[in-house]
Parts: C-alpha cells; structure tokens; sequence
C-alpha cells in the first residue's frame, strides 16, 4: 500500500474534489452507530462514473483501500474506513438521469436520495416504494439491500434494482440488468451487487422500479394490550392475504420514545402503525378486515380515515424512532439488532427477546417490520461502559442464535459491515467461504471496504 | 479426465442407479429443440443430497463434466451434456418436504414439477405460481430463471425462491438463504445460482414462496384486427396498473396452428388470452377495465366470465402451443427466440420482428408473455436443411440486436443453454468476463455443466 502515492495520483485527478480536511476526515470517519472513529486518509467527490472508474484505477495501483459514502446513514460501519485508505462521496453524482413515465422505471446516480427521487417523481403519478426511514442515498440503499417499512407491500432493494452500472475493484465500468422487466440471460449480477456493500465495486448508476401513486391511502394507528397480542393481529393480516402496505409494531418503551421526542401523546401501550394502499373501495376493504382482526385481539383506537396531515406525521415521527429511542437515554449509543425470521415465528421471537432484555438488564425498545417478520431491538449502551457494551453484545448474539434456531436471519435490512460480520459463519457456515471465494475473484488485492463482509484473507 | 474411473466409482456408489443403457442415455441426450443429440456417458438417479454429493466429488476427482436434469424440457440445450460426462436426473429426488402454510412457504426436493407441487397445495388454499407452460421439474425452473405466463402478477423464479440446498463444484452442501422473507446478510447466493443453469453446483432442495389461491378467477380472450392492436391494449392495461394475472398475446399464424392441435375455433385473428384474479368484486373491476381499454382498440369478443373448465381448456391451449406451432409443419424443429425489451418498446420489437421475419422469407408464429414486454417466435427450421437454419439464426440474431437496441435483453425466460451463448457479449460486455470470473472461483475445474454460460477458457 502507498497511500500518499495513491494521495498525489488522486489530487491530480480531482483538484479541489479530494479532501483531507480534518473536518472532512472526521466526518467521513464517524458513524450513526456505536463504531469508534476512523476517519479516513482523504475523501473523494467523483462527478461522474469516468472519475469512480480513475479512482478505483489508482487505488489500485497502489493497494490502497476504496469505501463508498452515501449519506453516512448505515448502521453496521459499512462506510467506515477502519483499514484508512479513500472514502468515495456519492453526493456530488446525484441526478435523476431519466423517469421513463411509460416504463415505471427511473434511472439515477448514486447520491440520489430517495426523498429527493419521490420530489421530483410527484407529478408524474409514480413513485419509489422502498423506505428505510433515513433519507438514504439509493446506491447506498442498494449496496445495502435496504428495505424499511413498505417492504412488506412493495419488496426490498432486491426486488426493485432492475439495472446498475458498476465500477469493479479493477476500475472497469461494466453495467448488470436491462430495464426490462425480466431477464434469464446469465448470473444475475444486478443482485450480486445488491446488498454487497462496496466489497466488490461501487455502485455509479441504477435503474429502478417505479409504481404508481395510489389512488387511496389511509393510515392508521392501532393500540394493543399486549405486544403479543399486536404481533398475532400481524400474523393473522398476513395470513389473510390483506395487502398492507406497511405495517409497523413499537413496543410501550418505543411509544414512550417517541411521545417524548415527536410531542405526539400516544396511549403508553403496544402500537401498530398501519398504512393501507389501493382504491377508494379497495382502501376500505382492507382497512376492515384489519379492523376486524384487531378487536380479536383487543386492539382499540383503530381509526383509518385519517387525513394526509396526520398521515405524515405519523410516518415522521416513525422515521424518527431510532433517534427518539436514543435520545430516551441521555449521551447513550446505540447496538441495534435487526433479525428477521418467517412470520409464523415472530410472537416466540419478540417475547422471548423482551424476556431476555428484561432478565439481562439491557434497555432494549422493539420496534419493526412485523409484516415481513423483521424487528428490531434498540439496545441502549454507554460507549464507555465496556461491560454494559459486552452485555448488549451477548443479548444481541442471544437474538441471532434465536432467529437462525427459527429459521430466520441475523439481519434484515441493516447488513452486515463489522457489526454483523461475528455471525455470518453461524448463518451461512460454508456459504460464507463461498462468498470469500467471489469477493477473492472480483477483488483479488482486497481494496474494496476491506475487512467487511467476507471471512478474512490468510 | 478419466471417465472409466469415475463411472466405476460412481456405480460403486449407486449400482443400478447409474444406468448406461443406450435408451437412456439417448432420453438425456435428447433436446425439444434444434441442437444436436448428445449421449452423456452415465446417467445418475440420486436419491438424496448425499448421494448428490457424492457424485460431484467423485466426478471432481477424475474431472468428469456433471450435467444436471429436471424434465429435460429447457429449450436452449442447458442440459445436454455436450461435453459428455455424467447426468444428474432427479427424477427420484421428488418429494415435498415441508408445507408451511402460516408462512406460505413450501421445501421441495428439485425433481418436483410444479404440477405436482400444485396438485399437493389444492386443499392447502395456497398455490406456486410460476407457470412456464411445461409441467418442468421445479429445481430445473429455479436454474433457468423460468418465468412464464404468470410473471407480470407474480414474478419469476428470482422473486419466488427464497432459499436453496446447494452441492457446490467441490461435492460440498451448502445452505443459500433463510424461510425469512428477506435478508442483508451477505452475497445473494440464492439469487446467484438461480438462473446459473447448473454451471456452478447442483440444486438439492429449494425454499419457495407461496400465494393464496384468489377468492376469484376468470379467464377471457379477445381477438384484435392487428397485432398493434393488441400490443397497444397490453401497454394500456399494464400502464393503467390493472393487476393482471396473465395477458397473452398470440398472433394469427399461432391461433391457427393451436386451432389445428387444440380442435378450437378462434377466430383466425391476433389473440389475448387474459387471466383475472382477485375478490369477486376485484375480478370484476379488472376485467371491467380491461374491456374499456379492449375495446378502443377494436377489440373483440371479450367475455370475462368463463366457466372452470372453460379456463382450464384454454390454458391447456396456450402450454401446448408450441407443440402445436412445431406441428404446423411437419417434422420441422424450432429455433425458439425470446427477447424481453421495456413495454413501451414493445410494439415497435414486435412490428420490427414481423417484418423482418416476414422480409427474410422465415416462419415465425409469435407469442407471449407480453405484460412483461416478453415475446417468442418460434422460428421453424428443417433440421436438415443447412441454408434455412442459418437464414433463421441471421433473424435471431438481429431480433437480439434490436433487444437491446430497445433497452431489454437476449432472452426473457428460456435461459442461455448453447443456443444463446452467442449473444452474452453483445449484451453484458466486460460484465460476461465478471460470470466467468465467478464461474472459476466456483468451479475451478470446470467441471459443472461446461462449455455453457460463461467464455470459454484458455
């Protein structure tokens, strides 16, 4: 590795667009997460899919690692450079380059935030369903695989990348996918890149799927007695074929967050949010059956004919959950657990995740994806308490032994970056070589986010 | 490669299930399509995952080429054993293991078709939609990235395959995915050897997702003046979002020939063969919908309310057109084409095709998954008759071209086999060089299904 060489090549390259300001550094080097600092040896900002394809190119001629930045908003370190090397800012190559109306598909750049895609996309009567709650950067939603809480309606990053085009490790640009809607022509490398975390190249163009705007939505809140008796009203909706198109639990320590945080003043009990997409007709179908499959299980509250305002209040104060639940604690960070396991599993996972907690010590707020089986618990840490932090560690272990006992996984929609890396063994045993195998043929010097992902090199 | 070796270590290892009797291996030599006969030296009947492996390792050991074999219905010769060596039929690897119905999800063995799966769910109020006309054995579906009439409402096998048992190049089992709904932990390998045509291991058990059978379904045709016509109408429906659960096209030259084998009597005119499914209520604003656009576009004919048995002869039509088309001309074979483009380029890729193929002197009867922007024709070759077969590849080859001009791909759903190999280049660039990366990393010895899928090594 000869990181200044690499530092020189860049700064001929870029100018001014490669920065090793402290402040720079030290933003590009800190995480939403409970990560240490690392901030990188400097901070590329490409315009275009040419300049990726000269960094890449001069990292590798000199070793030096490559980590791609999208908003920072990742939850597992993944756009952490803890080997130092080049962080690779997407914020500059953020234009939407196409909407083809007729197609439903939009193709943008990476730095494209899916905030400011659903913007520009209102007046066309489409939009981009998928939503993990931070105003991600859609490359980095795709080399997460992000999902969030429509997923359960509309599918994750996996079902809605139609296409990407790619920088690989060697500084080739190649593009994956067609925009048609179907294809069987070779390994599907679109999905190989999904969900890759910049271990096996960065991601510089993407064609997405577009749907069309609803003609109805109503969303809804419904308060529980009991978190089981919230998770049996999801199993039960879901197993009725009701097409939510979200459908989220926070637990009482959740509701007691974000009452707090979003001044909002709701009953301290189990909740679900709902939303409801389709026709005027079809909204109202859905939105009794639910009704119905509620007041068997003691829900109260449920009023679906709210208005937009309430609507997107509701989805805010939702998208803030994570940040109301930390700021429950004064000054704590935050380990956050993320399993997913097949539905008819998910009452015995939660309940036993709360018992656990509870008898461990650790304040731990549920809140999740329940449709697709998906929760998290938000476990609350001093950073400096290292045994507090060891105690979290061993109940977030405790979950992923849980959810692969269950059939699920360790992570839904968060990834893997340094923070899942323990469990992917557990969960993939020979599997995981197997991906070693592919980052070793894609990336042969490892100089793409090195040390994530993949077990590590001999 | 010692072939002798292998084959006597292998029966060593299954006795009377390695068979090498001349009927059989002309049965797996055998293609319903234009390619060669090419007799595998051995023909294995695995019964479970182990014996799998044992196969491949011991073919691993005297690098002896391993072919695996569903219902041998692929159309582009995936598993023919052009390079000899050992078949892997999985007809005896047929069981259905596990029906989770709360989580609407099956485990099946690879040597189940899809009928047959079906047939098991009917009591269950669930079904497996993918439905690529053949009653194809299900693991042999998931290696071509099958699809079918029922992928515009239910996608292909990428979508419904959730997880996998995989015997890897090296005789090794590894578990690919989780009966979770989704997951961001690692490489996509389910997604990986779906659509890998046994070129990188061999499936042994699929996880598969499961719908509910529709409170109502109804089935219609309706005939059109032109071919525009009805692409039109097909581009309207999909646009307006009317969730159709099939929307076929068959063109004059395809409703005669299924006239002629099915004793029907459509009108000899352009065809939709249409599926609705949803609540009676839905059903009925579906097709309601769907004859509003119908009819501006001189539609005619369309009834959507059939009897069962009505439905079932229809479809029973459309999965037998091809051998009817086949039939249209005695002792003729098929070169079958398959292009996917954007669907609002898909009357332009059809109107081009048409007159190409009309201008080039060739029989093509078109047909269609065409709410996917997927069409076929079925180009009729004498298989003796050098001079035609090339005239009909020269107008494959420039259907492809225009594929991709438009934005789509060389092949919607039939896969690569040897028939497409050709046109992976042109389509992925620098991105074919990436599969055959991925192809040596997995298997170094080249042994699974070779001379398919990737660039040829040096």
């Amino acid at each position: 590795m000869d990181t200044q060489k690499a530092l020189d090549d860049l700064h001929s390259c870029l100018g001014q667009r490669l920065s090793r300001s402290k402040s720079d550094l030290d933003l590009h080097g800190a995480s939403e997460s409970y990560f240490p600092p690392s901030p990188p040896d400097a901070v590329a900002y490409p315009e275009t899919t040419a300049e990726v394809a000269q960094i890449i190119a001069i990292c590798a001629r000199h070793r030096v690692p490559v980590v791609g930045w999208g908003t920072g908003t990742s939850l597992e370190g993944q756009s952490q450079a803890f080997s130092g090397g080049v962080v690779v800012d997407f914020s500059r190559m953020n234009r939407i380059l196409d909407v083809a109306q007729a197609d439903m598909v939009a193709r943008v750049q990476p730095g494209v935030t899916r905030e400011a895609l659903n913007e520009e996309l209102r007046a066309t009567g489409l939009f981009f369903p998928v939503d993990p709650g931070a105003n991600a950067a859609l490359g980095g939603m795709a080399a997460t695989r992000a999902s969030g809480t429509t997923a359960v309606r509309y599918g994750t990053m996996r079902d809605n990348v139609l296409a990407l085009e790619v920088v690989t490790a060697r500084g080739e640009v190649i593009r994956t996918g067609t925009a048609a809607r179907k294809s069987s022509a070779g390994y599907d490398l679109t999905g190989l890149f999904v969900g890759s975390e910049g271990t096996l190249g960065l991601i510089t163009e993407l064609t997405l799927r577009l749907y069309g705007q609803p003609e109805a939505i109503s969303a809804a809140v419904c308060a529980f007695e009991t978190v089981a008796d919230a998770v049996e009203t999801v199993i039960d909706t879901i197993q009725c074929g009701v097409p939510m198109a979200r459908i989220e639990l926070m637990d009482e320590a959740s509701v007691r967050a974000v009452n707090a945080w979003s001044r909002m003043n709701l009953p301290e009990k189990p909740h679900l949010l709902l939303e409801f997409h389709g026709s005027d007709s079809g909204v109202r179908e859905q939105a009794e059956s639910f009704g119905a499959i509620a007041a068997d299980h003691h829900g109260s509250g449920f009023d679906w004919a709210t208005r937009p305002e309430a609507r997107s209040a509701l989805w805010t104060m939702r998208h803030n959950a994570y940040y109301a639940i930390l700021a429950s604690r004064p000054g704590a960070r935050a380990i956050v657990t993320d399993i997913c396991v097949p539905i008819s599993r998910l009452a015995e996972a939660i309940e036993e995740t709360r018992a656990d907690l509870a008898s461990a010590g650790v304040a731990g707020p549920i809140l999740g994806h329940v449709g697709d089986g998906n929760f998290h618990a938000v476990l609350l840490v001093d950073a400096d308490d290292k045994a507090e932090i060891a105690r979290a560690k061993a109940a977030s272990d405790r979950m992923v032994e849980r959810a692969l006992r269950l059939g699920g996984t360790a992570t839904g929609e968060h990834g893997i970056g340094v923070g899942k890396l323990g469990y992917m063994e557990r969960e993939h045993g020979q599997g995981w070589a197997m991906m070693g195998a592919i980052k070793a043929a894609l990336d042969p010097d490892n100089i793409m986010n090195p040390g994530k992902m993949v077990p590590p090199r001999n």
